[in-house]
């Protein structure tokens, strides 16, 4: 799957169904080859203009599925590394 | 290190020393959590304006350092799994 294609711009749901906010980026380990987390924006006109550098930065672990819209786990089942 | 913010754009170095071409996405493996493969646009006024969708992929196993370029081996040393 495509970074800018198809991962950026995603909503991400959490557990209970809110949404927590837009990919807008995804943080990988060149050490290791590993995607360590996706960035989310908040959003707003703040951010278009570059004015908030606000964002949430959730574990690549928290991720359930991606499918059209980006779910996340309630829990994180398994100790991050 | 971000996909996005700092990958995407970079001019990436063949083992000559020849442009290979930018980044223009990364795709990876959600299955595995893996990064695959970096695609370069050929860049150009046809690219710009979409109409041409011409690209080449590159297995990431190729990459040997990702700092202010991209620069390449000149073998796949290992062999790809």
């Amino acid at each position: 799957m495509r970074v800018a294609g198809q991962i950026i711009g995603k909503e991400v749901i959490d557990s209970s169904g809110m949404i927590a906010g837009k990919v807008k980026d995804i943080d990988v380990n060149l050490d290791n080859n590993e995607i360590e987390g996706i960035i989310l924006g908040k959003g707003g006109i703040s951010e278009i203009l570059g004015l908030s550098k606000e964002e949430n930065v959730i574990p690549y672990i928290m991720v359930k599925q991606i499918g059209d819209k980006i779910l996340l786990k309630e829990n994180i089942d398994e100790p991050i590394l």
